[in-house]
């Protein structure tokens, strides 16, 4: 078996020691005689593996107290709507920031429960840049104050918390969760699907402080409440079970390593090498303001666009796998996640470095 | 490594050789270098795997055209809050079926959207039996009919489909789908979660058709609206691209193993000894009218109560585990799913027959 580098933006590269202890337990899990797929989420052994990929998640975090921490059976886009029909609590005007792909969508999807401002848009220079905190327009009425902190799609991040005074922060970490420390107690909610960072597809986690819950609008479906999923503990409904299972491995992985602090480490040394092999040699471009941009998802353009097939065919011949930009958006794109190891990065790096030189 | 026989009622029991091959390709699938559960959901061979799924449910059921086949990334509850929002179609009015657990809280979530019909209820028999069609209550203006079809904490199934003239049928088929053939034409919406006969739990399919469909409330999720899912072929977003894999493969061994009817003739083989056991023992007893009998879950109570912890800590012993009956009806549940071989069902009543013997 040869594993090749997989720079997908999702569902993407998980730690090869997490998928090797699944595969060895998957059909016997903890001596039970049973996939961890097929016991009863109901069941002692079950709902100690919930409160101990919930505990591993709120020491990784240091969560407060106040803040509940949830796993959904859902994609991270059905919060684009749970957030408003939740969150509102009376109000009707909302922020948000549009910085890209994902956050545009949140907006549009917003509209449709409630007066959003946009307080500033990326939308004009192309997803690029972002303008600096003091032009934007904010409204200290809102309800929540939304943004995207790390986009996926365009590769641009916003690497500091905004100060929305009162105002209640929601932020889309999809991309860039457990990434790096951050401070939780400056987040009214944050969330994250699993498919980036963390496990297979089909699972969001939700960190919400308290006083943000039990204001659902009265249409809400009533597994869409968040009140009704933190009161039963994230088992009101059947979970994704084997996405929390592989969350819990993923979690060990991160402690096992140093947490969080050594994993943006790694992380900004990845990110770095990439940038600066991208910024010094002509032949590859990236369109993004250096003050912006991200280290999880890396997109970048060629000299020459006609280039770019034989770029990702000889990639793929490297066991560098899914290095094509976001059909949005064109070019190329390396998602350097947590899972991705330093020596992919490198790998890639030499390639480039060597196709930029066969072409000369 | 010692499997058991998993009677749990789901997340349940799967076919051994379907994890056995999950597990063979758990870190490399398809020659791609990477685990299914890592591959993007936009590559060709994934878009190509989803086809795959929904031709292969499509033979098994024998699907018309004009019908949709989703896989949703939700639990099978979410149904109940999105049948009402996409099918009310302006009506305000409901009928419903409560023959147990699960109807009764689709009851619930619907009351919040529609006015609720029951057209019978067994609420009043403890749910063991269900009134006869001609003493049914229904209403010929109502939106759509709902009912489940296998009630799985209760045991108690409705084996005949009800005819409901011009009004669509909605059936929940979570815990009886794909246990024998059915006419697919005889109903609006079909819905079953993956977590019982099909898959690992988080997916739930959905066969709908075409003209249920475009008709979503205003203040419907966007994630919760049938057409947009089914204009994407379920990729509008990130899949549970894990469990459709799973699902894919539980549908090959079903073809493989015969189809539908023989997984009907098996099934019902099972189900008529394990019953057999029952009534002819008078230490057990069945509380389900035997005209309405699940051959999927299957409850018994013990003579002697007092014995029911002596019994599933000798079953447990015996390899013969989640016996224990729902909280809320308390006695044992044996559910022998599709994946349940006959071997296991044969060991369990061995096991009964022994336990009493050893009482008396």
């Amino acid at each position: 078996m040869t594993r090749v580098y997989n720079f997908g933006a999702g569902p993407a590269t998980l730690p090869e020691v997490v998928l090797q202890q699944a595969q060895e337990e998957l059909l016997d899990w903890q001596n039970t005689g049973m996939s961890v797929m097929e016991i009863s989420h109901r069941s002692k052994i079950f709902m100690a593996l919930v409160e101990e990929a919930e505990q591993r998640l709120r020491d990784l975090l240091a969560i407060p107290n106040n803040y509940k921490v949830l796993f959904l059976a859902a994609p991270s886009r059905s919060q684009f709507a749970m957030i408003p029909l939740n969150c509102l609590r009376g109000n009707t005007q909302v922020d948000y920031l549009d910085t890209g792909m994902w956050s545009h969508m949140a907006v549009k999807e917003a509209q449709r429960y409630a007066e959003v401002n946009l307080a500033t848009s990326s939308e004009a220079n192309g997803y690029t840049t972002i303008a600096p905190r003091e032009q934007w327009q904010c409204n200290d009425k809102a309800a929540y104050f939304y943004y995207c902190a790390n986009e996926t799609v365009h590769g641009l991040a916003l690497h500091d918390i905004p100060d929305t005074g009162d105002v209640p922060l929601a932020c889309d970490m999809t991309s860039c969760f457990l990434a790096q420390p951050i401070d939780v107690s400056r987040f009214g909610i944050i969330y994250a699907g699993a498919q980036k960072n963390v496990a297979p597809a089909g699972m969001t986690m939700v960190i919400i402080r308290d006083d943000l819950i039990g204001h659902a609008h009265a249409l809400t479906p009533t597994i869409d409440n968040y009140q009704v999923i933190a009161d039963k503990g994230s088992l009101y409904y059947t979970p994704n079970s084997f996405s929390i299972y592989i969350a819990n491995l993923n979690f060990q992985w991160l402690q096992r390593d140093g947490g969080l602090a050594a994993m943006q480490q790694r992380n900004q040394r990845k990110a770095e090498k990439l940038y600066h092999c991208i910024d010094n040699n002509d032949f590859y471009q990236s369109p993004i303001d250096p003050a912006y941009r991200s280290i999880m998802n890396v997109p970048f353009t060629l000299a020459d666009e006609n280039l770019n097939d034989a770029f990702l065919q000889q990639a793929e011949a490297a066991g560098l796998s899914t290095l094509k930009g976001h059909r949005s958006v064109g070019g190329m794109r390396a998602s350097i996640y947590n899972a991705m190891p330093e020596a992919g990065v490198d790998a890639l790096i030499e390639f480039m470095q060597q196709f930029a030189a066969n072409q000369s």
